[in-house]
């Protein structure tokens, strides 16, 4: 079985958008063994889109468009496709129904455009849209399905997950399938972890290990080819020991999980409580440990003392200290960390401090230079790290780098 | 002149990886005029490589064509490019020095598959790589020009925009170009702004308006095909102009500005300090703010008070009015905001309080209620909202609607 995808739009073509469903569409796909060979954009014009639909059902089992279904005359895709099947479009009253329902719900008069939206090629069964009023359509040709999904994501997600994924589901032949598992690192440079795992990123067929490397973390994608399920699990499950044994320290998560993720459960299942001094980070740090559901559980307060006189008056920051030491130094990382602990009565008070840049460094205090300590009861730690980057990849490391710390002692 | 993108690789047909490449390379072609009519991607395969190149020479002046430049057996584009032109590939010495170079630089020995790099079709000429170790390629073949560039973004747009770039501006055989510009909107669905421009989002070519609805805002893309700069300046400028007149107040601004640079910016030129006293946003009010360099001038201090406790000892909260009106609540709002002005001593106090939910709401108030306060000397605003989504989306509303409170009083 082979799918090739569509994409409509002029948008696309001048680079005003960046198609997201193609991939989204490939990878549903390839979860349930339909392979994809090819994805094409093409703009608002009828020949260029009906040359490539042409092209594309000699050569695959499924095509599927996406975009080109809304009201106005740039949506070509319906009548297009009518075209290539030799069909004429027909009202379809249940759509228009549906259309009407929208617009009512939206307090909104119904305009004189949704007729166009109800018109279909003839023989086409409709997917009902949940979010917006485009209509999506699976028309079967000569043993082809060709299928057409709206362009906006918030409509096409769940079209297609309700709607036509239950539907590919039993045009599968076979049991063949991709499956692929995410393992999340941080704290090591990407061509460290290269070097420790070589033999595996270059796996062959048909099971393999990617690499991608973001701000302050290396996810490896070990990706099978499997009959079935089981199968596909067990391949998996091979190499993530292999990897295991080489990477298991800097390993933070697996999947959609994040630093912060994981560190909020562990927050949650130690029942510790955490309170934040922050400065070059404006709060980051807080906002990331706070994005979690149930965060409420761990996190008490949050202060970020931007300025010196903040420092002394807020955290009781030693005024001799900062004088000393700067404010970004090692002992005024920790002095935050231990008095806002004390200041909020937690388990751990986390403090940052240092220079996001672009402007405020200096030879011995270069814009990056960042202290990070985290002090409980009993333990008073503390790091210094070297940043590179933007402003806001500066704070961006930083937040990650405290949360990893964080992750490692508690 | 026209151009096509075809894009290669495996990952990009399995949705492991989202292409970014093909609009950023039709965004930048189609501003100097340079027509892109089908992007395409194909995976890491000889055969369906080379067809669809041999299809895209029979249409289009350039065919640029991203990935597969690395040192693996996957990558498969220099060798293909030879195959279809009939070339074969030489042994070139100064892109393998240069990688060299690139491997002493990271202390690395240099791997073997090195060499393969420097092979490249002959008659190619090399585009240089800054970043990484992949050169590309440009090759002229019978009167169409065939590029190969390196596809990690951060490879491929230097070398498009310091090496190819100047290179395709001369080869233009007409002064057309497409010009954008975008007007950014707070406060206003995209319905309501849909239905106060409609005539504008109608109209047809050579100046068209676009529609973007994000979280909170809206965007609006004039875009143009003009003789020349001036001329497409004067086209967008009177388009500007009409929507000036319906929008103003909701127009925060435009380009590449953020809610939080204009607001900061503002900040700055009216010499104003600022404390940020925040529940539900977690300290992401702050962060926001302080993602702006040069924020130390008015960002003074935030607080992040998540317990009841924190509010009452931090915030000096009055513990009768949370036990009253409860933390989510008009007269808790403004508390907040007065008392954090006077406690950092800035000119303006702004406060945040509300439920982000999932869990935490009850019938009369429901996750996605908010209050936000802005204080001065003379002025105390407070607002009600209610919001909707996940809760890193009501986080981000209630932040970007702060922001916007801020900016409108300032």
């Amino acid at each position: 079985m082979k799918a090739e995808i569509i994409s409509c739009g002029t948008e696309l073509l001048l680079g005003h958008n960046i198609d997201t469903n193609a991939a989204f569409l490939s990878n549903s796909l390839s979860r349930i063994g339909i392979d994809v060979f090819y994805h094409t954009t093409v703009g608002d014009n009828k020949e260029r889109l009906s040359s490539t639909i042409r092209e594309a059902l000699k050569r695959s089992d499924i095509v599927i468009i996406t975009g080109g279904l809304g009201p106005t005359v740039d949506d070509i895709t319906a009548g297009t496709l009518a075209n290539v099947i030799n069909k004429d479009l027909i009202f379809n009253r249940n759509i228009f129904k549906d259309i009407g329902v929208y617009f009512k719900k939206c307090n909104l008069k119904l305009p004189k455009s949704a007729v166009k939206q109800a018109l279909i090629p003839r023989g086409a069964d409709r997917l009902q849209n949940g979010v917006g009023t485009a209509p999506g359509l699976i028309i079967k040709h000569e043993k082809r399905y060709l299928i057409a999904l709206p362009g906006p994501p918030r409509e096409l997600i769940p079209m297609f997950d309700k709607g036509l994924l239950p539907h590919l589901k039993k045009l599968r032949t076979q049991n063949t399938l991709i499956k692929s598992r995410s393992i999340r690192l941080t704290g090591i440079p990407e061509i460290k972890v290269n070097e420790k795992i070589k033999a595996l990123l270059e796996l062959d067929a048909p099971t393999t290990v990617g690499i991608y490397a973001g701000l302050c973390e290396v996810e490896l994608k070990i990706t099978t080819k499997a009959q079935g399920d089981k199968k596909a699990d067990a391949n998996i499950k091979k190499i993530e020991n292999k990897i295991n044994k080489k990477l298991s320290e800097f390993i933070y998560g697996y999947g959609d999980e994040t630093l912060e993720s994981v560190t909020g459960e562990l927050l949650i299942k130690k029942k510790k409580t955490i309170s934040v001094a922050e400065s070059c980070t404006g709060g980051l740090v807080s906002n990331l440990l706070t994005n979690i559901p149930g965060s409420s559980k761990y996190f008490v307060m949050g202060i970020t003392a931007y300025s010196n006189k903040i420092k002394m008056s807020k955290l009781n920051i030693d005024k001799a200290l900062l004088k000393k030491d700067g404010a970004v130094s090692k002992d005024v990382a920790k002095a935050m960390a231990e008095n806002v602990r004390q200041l909020a009565d937690t388990d751990i008070g986390l403090a940052v401090t240092g220079i996001a840049g672009p402007a405020g460094g200096t030879r011995k205090k270069p814009v990056g230079l960042v202290y990070i300590s985290m002090v409980t009861r009993k333990k008073k730690l503390i790091k210094e790290f070297a940043f590179t980057g933007t402003r806001e990849e500066i704070k961006l490391q930083t937040a990650k780098a405290a949360l990893d710390l964080l992750r490692l002692n508690l």
